[in-house]
């Protein structure tokens, strides 16, 4: 049976969030597999008193948590029993299959990294999230995880993109388009230019330059862009229902009719932007490493937790670390 | 009396939309000085027809044109009578005290810096855009004019966006926020980190990192990034009220009590959005050239035209091109 490591002191609501989001996913339908805790037992134990054991859920009792304010790598020096790495060691020592955490991003990156290892051909893992189009998705990748990138990394990026969007979202040859100033082939400075160029003889289906607007557009199903752009891109869409609501509020202040309005208006923009909710998308994937490593929202409730889970369980299923290496073996990456 | 520039051959709908907007301008009670157009006469004179003379209009003939096929610095050595060049030299030689062009941006950008040249100390002139916010306005520069930026450069962006911004907006000693993907002093990559070092000893009012959030928030007055990140940014928000229009759409398709819903939050939209008509807010200033030179949309209408006539003329009546060579003589960029 497959068994998910959870790293159960990671979010900012730990480890209640993460053991009621392990026992909602348990009681899933689709959980047909086992869920190890990793945590401070003493205080996992509350959450669980009184349930009957169906043996698929496991604790591990770890005495350090690496926290927000934590370097990640001194952090994993110094804190040799961290929830975090303790449960990522059993993804490498088999006894997990897949692993997730809601804590430090810089630190569940580095520490999967380190820890799992990447696979071969890989010069940097890299996250990859799907955000929301006109047509449906987009995966925007790298969507953080590495803000100073040469041309092969991006050329990198979009292979696993690639992989990722066909195997998760059952995409057959995914468009990727490159983030870029312009459509036309010399456009950006030196990195976009050399990564066109890469890109073009790359094993991807791939469209061109694509532009900031092309992303809520939908034109392809996979954007391209370095970590630092990724994050910017990330943070101003998830503002915009904050910004939305707002100006909503100070045209009503104006007129009756307006309030009336933006009153039915709020209904629709929170039916329309529940695609958003980062509680249903459940993490992302930290795609190149030598296994599943799930990141999630530091802010991420049971619900989030949950679907964090089943997401590992699902990337597990549909073989996308297997695909990735296969398709790093045949690429050699000029540079990598 | 003062002299506008117009560039009348430059926008999508030259020189329709060049000579009515410069019309409309002549028209509005706030114009008190002159417009030149520059252009094809042949065929300005069409829309012309009938006005009585009262002396504030001039029409200089030129035969060539900069279109948006053309690579800026190519088209400038070989054309050597377009009505963008010709329109930035009489600036040049003081026939004008300000220029305005809806044509090629790249064209204009490289048109203007060659031609007026740069306020001494400026390394590389910068475009600025107001973002409207929760709290009023942003200014995001650099908008998309120099893709690859060293440190300097992003402090220099700085100074010139913090006057532009008092000047323009009245803001007292405007808060300047780094854009980056974090706020502490050591995130991001190579450069935003030393930018961020020489930004705290710069003469402005730092306020330090924000992140993609903070523009719509309005966390600070001014956002500093580089011009990859910034046109990205810009044509993100940008699609934003397409989206939503798109995905209100696909939400009312599934009931009638959404249908009424989104029938009046579109009201509430338009009326919320009316802030990012391009029409309104008359183009974007170049700064660190030696002159006033504003950039217009493509797509400009004869009311975006008049609106950045208008433009021009408030940026030479606030001094600002004198304030930005003042600030850059006070200011010895490392590097530059």
């Amino acid at each position: 049976m497959v068994t998910i490591a959870v790293d159960a002191m990671g979010g900012d609501f730990a480890p209640e969030a993460e053991v009621k989001g392990a026992l909602e996913c348990l009681a899933d339908p689709r959980c047909d597999f086992a869920i190890a805790l990793y945590g401070d037992a003493e205080r996992i134990a509350p959450y669980l008193a009184g349930r009957a054991d169906d043996g698929r859920l496991t604790v591990v009792h770890t005495t350090e948590i690496i926290d927000m304010h934590d370097s990640a790598m001194s952090a994993l020096k110094t804190k040799k029993d961290s929830s975090m790495g303790r449960a990522l060691e059993a993804h490498k020592a088999g006894d997990a299959q897949g692993f997730i955490s809601a804590g430090n991003t810089g630190a569940v990156m580095a520490a999967s990294t380190l820890i799992l290892g990447r696979v071969p051909g890989v010069a940097r893992p890299t996250i990859g999230t799907f955000m929301p189009t006109v047509r449906g998705w987009t995966l925007l990748v790298d969507a953080g995880a590495n803000v100073d990138c040469k041309a092969h990394h991006l050329v990198q990026f979009a292979m696993m993109g690639s992989i990722y969007t066909e195997l998760m979202r059952g995409v057959d040859r995914p468009s990727v388009g490159l983030l870029n100033v312009g459509e036309e082939d010399s456009k950006g400075g030196e990195v976009p230019v050399a990564a066109h160029r890469m890109l073009k003889e790359a094993a991807i289906n791939f469209h061109g330059n694509v532009e900031g607007g092309d992303i809520f557009k939908g034109t392809v199903d996979v954007v391209v862009c370095d970590g630092f752009t990724g994050n910017v891109i990330l943070k101003v869409a998830e503002s915009v229902p904050g910004f939305l609501k707002a100006t909503f509020r100070r045209v009503a202040e104006k007129s009756l009719l307006d309030k009336l309005r933006i009153g039915f208006a709020a209904g629709a923009l929170r039916t329309a932007m529940k695609d958003w909710d980062y509680q249903d998308y459940g993490g992302v994937p930290l795609l190149g490493v030598n296994g599943v490593s799930i990141i999630g929202h530091g802010r991420s409730t049971p619900r989030a937790i949950k679907n964090m889970i089943l997401k590992a369980k699902e990337t597990i299923d549909r073989g996308v670390t297997g695909r990735i290496a296969q398709a790093m073996a045949a690429h050699t990456a000029p540079g990598s």
